[in-house]
């Protein structure tokens, strides 16, 4: 039987569900694909720390190089997070023979082509479906049952943190300070939640998916990002009454060479396939011009979904006799043939509170018009106070700097602006 | 740059979809996979038939020799469909050193192992994402991410027809015959739809996914099979109205080494994944030990979103250095370590038509407490005809052959048994 020696970088939840998966399901892959895993070393920040998983404390080490040049060691597991030192010890891992498995987006996102050209280098294998929404296969069925297409749309959940808060907030009218709390008791926020909250985590998943997608490179510096911060419950509310659910989703269109890549807080029609994905599930949806509408939905993180894809990876490795290395366009910088867009066409929800006086419809509506944006719905709630009325419009879609500049039109003292949420179909 | 020369061994919808995405993006294919892929004949049963596709008249040719012993074609893809002869041209084929792709389904489920066997003797490749729901990349999800999970349930809406017809049914409670002939107007199903209505096309691709899921061999021969032809638009409003929607499923479960295997009518809570998957739509739903539940759906059927998977497969043989062949139990017989049980545990649908008489509710319900089957739900319609009204009701979950036994306890003269479908959650 073929025995295959692996290190681990890091030993939090995810190392953890990787050990226990490893172990419990050695018999099984001893059984099935003749090939004995065994962990030989396992580096941590501190050896004394308690641990939930049950890693024999002999393995562990805050030596990286016992991971990095040890010859025994043929595949190095990475599961740190972070650009650096991840990034560096999966080179020097590279650069020393050994085939590596990350589960680590941001490193992925920001050094994917380094990493690529060290593994042809060393003729050795780079996996990463772990790096991108746990345990839905994203990664696998854009690299290879997806390949013969021309994806046009790619939009996400891919964030479980933003969609618990979202999902909350639509089903129970709440406020985001108090459910944010609430996902922070549950664990399901962190105690600094700005990575998840302000769409980082989305923009780093989103930018390896595109990059894949589109066969280009999508860096994440292209991404346009708006998080969920100051989403209100009043939204949500008008918004739901009008058909729509709101959803921190991640967008990548591509229209010949014009590329947009966006994570914002948007609506969708209820009846819509995402709007359905609630709580800490995550679902890609996209359209390619053979495969047309599809969608991969399921548990985008956690410690056994995220070790499901970064064991998966291991086996792939462990029992391929050559590694697959992607000929597609991934360099450090966008194609020079691709355009990025930050004037996309969308439609928009726009809420004002308006001065409930005669006249005032219609000069609002004007702002618009000057701009050619068409408004497709309105809503007038009857709630007067100060003498304003809260005023909603969705709108045809419009590029989004006309929409800004319409937004500029606005007479404050008549009508002041209080959301501009985008609405995708 | 590599040439790779390809047969076809058959040209209907399927094989027109393939010859024109390989033509439209031929120019793609070449600049990413540095590969150029040339199809030099088409096995066609009748060369003289109009053909919407534009493959040159030249290529088309009636002796499958033409395809299985030309020296220059080193990869065959076959879209014949059915058992015979495709399964002994892809023998023959991979016999003389070619690779297969195919989207044959029937040749999968009954003669993989042959298959198989062949592919690895000849040291070719051996690719079938096709076989099985079209674009939705459910095969290369099994045997490459998933692989590292104890799968334990899968359930799939993997026929268009019958869920085009069922949703119609459901949405506008319509009659069976009147949809099906519609939809055999409108080509969403056969002018002879047995295969489809019967269950037997859901049958042997839920014998190629419960293999793949399982690492074991489940016979076509194992699955269980009820088609829809007998289903009522009173059962489905019915069911409607106690929160559920009737699909047609494809279920696979497995318990230590007990498996059940089963296609039938199923009623599934409105609220589960399944039961929004509407019209065309394909979907399969899976929970594994580690992944936990996962949906992947997407376009089952039609020329484009199959070709999307034969083209995925013949990149991937074509950019192969090495042809990788799954080393899990695949034989032609159930591995003998395995039971099949028909004895399954589900909650039922019941519908009685009942005397309007005092005591017949105690009567029937005392049917089912004789074989402890316990009642969940209970409906009672004032509708009487013929001095009988419809009872129906939704019991917890219970042995198959409980249920039975219970149901041949009913006495027709006061009870006459209607409809019994089974209920997933």
């Amino acid at each position: 039987m073929k025995e295959v020696v692996i290190g681990f970088l890091g030993c939090g939840n995810v190392g953890g569900g990787v050990w226990e998966l490893l172990k419990g399901f050695a018999p099984e892959i001893a059984h099935r694909d003749h090939v004995s895993i065994r962990v030989k070393r396992v580096l941590v920040r501190d050896v004394t720390k308690a641990r939930s998983c049950s890693v024999p404390p002999e393995l562990l080490t805050t030596d990286p190089a016992d991971v990095l040049y040890d010859p025994e060691i043929s595949l190095v597991a990475e599961f740190m997070g972070g650009e650096q030192p991840a990034t560096e010890y999966m080179l020097t891992a590279m650069k020393n023979g050994k085939t590596v498995v990350t589960a680590n987006k941001v490193a992925v996102a920001l050094n994917w082509h380094r990493l690529q050209a060290a593994a042809q280098q060393s003729r050795v294998g780079l996996y990463y479906e772990a790096s991108v929404c746990g345990a839905i296969p994203i990664i696998s069925t854009l690299m290879t049952p997806l390949q013969a297409n021309r994806i046009d749309k790619l939009m996400g959940i891919i964030n479980g943190t933003t969609n618990y808060i979202l999902s909350r907030m639509y089903q129970y009218g709440e406020d985001y300070d108090l459910v944010l709390r609430d996902a922070q008791k549950l664990g399901l926020a962190e105690p600094n939640p700005a990575s998840d909250v302000e769409g980082m985590d989305a923009a780093y998943k989103l930018s390896v998916m595109a990059s894949l997608a589109f066969h280009a490179r999508v860096p994440f510096k292209q991404v346009y990002r708006e998080g969920i911060t100051r989403v209100t419950a009043m939204d949500i509310a008008c918004g739901k009454e009008m058909g729509y659910v709101l959803k921190l989703l991640a967008i990548a269109k591509r229209d010949g060479s014009t590329i947009e890549v966006r994570v914002h807080p948007t609506f969708l029609p209820k009846d819509h396939p995402l709007s359905r994905v609630d709580g800490s599930f995550n679902a890609v949806y996209l359209h390619g011009h053979a495969c047309k509408e599809m969608m991969l939905q399921g548990r985008g993180a956690g410690d056994m979904p995220t070790a499901s894809a970064v064991v998966g990876d291991i086996l792939q490795a462990a029992t391929a006799e050559v590694h697959v290395h992607p000929t597609f366009a991934n360099t450090a910088e966008p194609d020079a043939s691709l355009t990025f867009t930050d004037n996309w066409k969308t439609r928009f929800f726009i809420r004002v509170s308006a001065s409930d006086a005669p006249g005032v419809l219609a000069r609002v509506a004007g702002c618009f018009a000057r701009e050619n944006v068409s408004i497709a719905t309105m809503m007038q709630k009857d709630a007067v106070e100060d003498g304003r009325v809260p005023l909603i419009f969705i709108t045809h879609a419009a590029p989004e700097q006309s929409m800004q500049a319409a937004l500029r039109h606005l007479e404050p003292e008549i009508c002041r602006l209080e959301s501009v949420i985008r609405v995708e179909a």
